[in-house]
């Protein structure tokens, strides 16, 4: 079987060593030969991944293919799945996700719970709003990493806003943001994984660290199973989906975003976990029956990021110490460059003692550093 | 970094999948371009591992270079090693073992534990040894996969004996057989592995499956452990080494053979233990920290192999019922064709129950066939 990967960052390097426990011929397109995902697969073709005739191209001789960024050419998938080539996840679910307001517009139309919102064109639109702040205005298309979402707090801030289409969310109350990844195939079996929860400095309100399973009350757990089970039936389409939720201070859960694709939340599912989110994708794609989505062990993902005003050829820090810690797993993405904030790697913790999964993400939080 | 691997068979892709990892080039070299780990590297260069020439351009420009099989050009590999290439292992410790003659020599003259033997140059010096019988003779070069080994049991065998130069082996009453593994870096800090037992039928005298960690009395692990590093720290090289031994019914330890390199019975360390043995080889060239060996939970390996009469394109029958397997990972090495013995992939089973494990091993013997 011959299967495509659009994108090469990391998420595409990861699907490629699962992919090699099968027999499946392999290929990615991307614009840069030096990817992390580009050496790792069959054939490796050097594209524009939001190019028509780059996408339509690399597709129409495969059987099947996905994505590991929603920013790709739509069209092109449209025609691909008309002329008979699989796509994981449809370009119609795609679609829904790839642009904020239809992803809003999508979760109100099946009573999904999500944040209040309005929609806005121009900047000037948030004069309108004035009562609806403190909300976060996220750009329609294009936001990636925390770029493209600004917080405005007052009318003050208004100049901060985008000036082309966006979604305004009122700010919730969030006691915890968690994410939960779901699996469904062709015959929409469907699988859920264990909820992972995000810890934020309260400080510099950058997310720390994941633990999963996440520490939630059963009823919280129930409603955000429920809601992200509720996500991807609707979103109706094979594939592998990642549902990121707010538990409020009510205990109400809401959706924030989701994701249409192997996730950074999951991680952890390589190690954790007995089938991994990756392993899980091509057993859709191949036509394997699903895997096992229970954790082995709980776990914690800390994410190797480039530290701020480093920028060039990446150097680590601390990963001496790291990898001298004997419960943790290092995974570097092979990137040469580093800059501020650029994914460089993650390290999984694994421990049944929440403390010392606590312990361990803060320590390698404070010593393992990218510089350049 | 530029580290090759010689040999691009399972073990060669399997180490590819762990140096994903890390941010390291990779290089192999191997006769043929569809092999299991061509596709998976930086640069795969065809060529002939035992031609002198191939093997001295191939690693002149790397840092480091390892082997995934001992049938190497070691000329080239010494000559790399004057260079300043560092070799995984080194080329002395491969040559003593490459020959069975030179590795039983070496057991001798160091001391270690191995059962009887002597030398024969050609088939009819076996007349010489009729009171040793029954032995196992043992080619000295070549042998392979159960391969260049004959059983002598009494004179009417003789001819079935090798004309080359072999070892003949006292047969040792066997109560178990395992296999410890031992890494060594460039510091000479050394790692042991939990050991594995190798679990037979006693009707068709197969491997079935493989146990680890193995059920041992405390005495018989303490003298397989110590005989183990006895064996690695005498080779006097770091890298990772296979050593198979024998208990016998006196509960004595016997080494059978070493394998200078990541192993069969290592395949479970991937999601069995903290650091896998392909994780531990980069480590050691890497010149980072040894991992830890520890088993975070017991597991069993069956071996996937091509069914008697099958020769052509793979076909595996059974595959989808072991995919349902809740705590079962599978590795299909990608190799399009099969034939009888062909080693097609194997599968780890985890679990903390003994009886669970060897429940599922027996099951998948039973179930998944490799046929054509």
């Amino acid at each position: 079987m011959k299967v495509g990967i659009l994108g090469g960052g990391q998420l595409g390097r990861m699907l490629l060593q699962a992919a090699a426990n099968y027999t499946v011929e392999t290929f990615v397109m991307e614009n840069d030969d030096n990817c992390p995902a580009a050496h790792l697969c069959h054939h490796f073709i050097k594209g524009d991944i939001n190019n028509f005739d780059a996408v339509y191209q690399f597709g129409k001789n495969l059987d099947a293919l996905t994505i590991e960024i929603e920013a790709v050419n739509i069209a092109a998938l449209e025609k691909l799945e008309q002329e008979g080539v699989k796509i994981y996840p449809k370009p119609s679910a795609i679609k829904i996700i790839k642009n904020k307001i239809s992803q809003k517009k999508f979760y109100q139309q099946h009573q999904i719970p999500t944040a209040e919102f309005v929609i806005t064109q121009q900047q000037h639109d948030l004069q309108n709003y004035i009562n609806f702040f403190p909300a976060a205005h996220k750009l329609a298309e294009g936001g990636y990493d925390g770029k493209g979402v600004q917080i405005i707090q007052a009318e003050t801030d208004i100049n901060k806003g985008f000036d082309t289409p966006a979604v305004l969310e009122k700010i919730v109350s969030i006691k915890k943001e968690i994410a939960l990844i779901v699996a469904v195939n062709d015959k929409k079996e469907m699988a859920i994984y264990p909820a992972a929860e995000m810890v934020f400095d309260p400080i510099l309100n950058l997310l720390d660290y994941q633990l999963s399973p996440a520490r939630l009350e059963e009823k919280e757990l129930w409603k955000a199973e429920s809601i992200a089970l509720s996500v991807v039936k609707n979103l109706n389409s094979a594939g592998l989906f990642a549902v990121e939720l707010f538990v409020d201070e009510n205990k109400e859960v809401l959706v924030n975003e989701t994701a249409p694709r192997v996730h950074n939340s999951g991680h952890h599912t390589i190690e954790a976990n007995y089938c991994s989110q990756y392993d899980m994708l091509w057993r859709i794609m191949l036509n394997y029956p699903l895997g096992n989505t229970k954790a082995i062990i709980p776990s914690a993902i800390v994410n190797i990021v480039g530290a701020e005003n480093y920028q060039g050829n990446a150097q680590y820090e601390g990963l001496e110490n790291v990898l001298q810690m004997e419960n943790v797993f290092v995974h570097l993405y092979g990137k040469q460059t580093t800059k501020a904030g650029r994914k460089m790697g993650h390290v999984t913790i694994i421990s049944n003692d929440y403390n010392d999964l606590t312990y361990k993400a803060n320590k390698i939080k404070h010593i393992l550093k990218v510089m350049a």
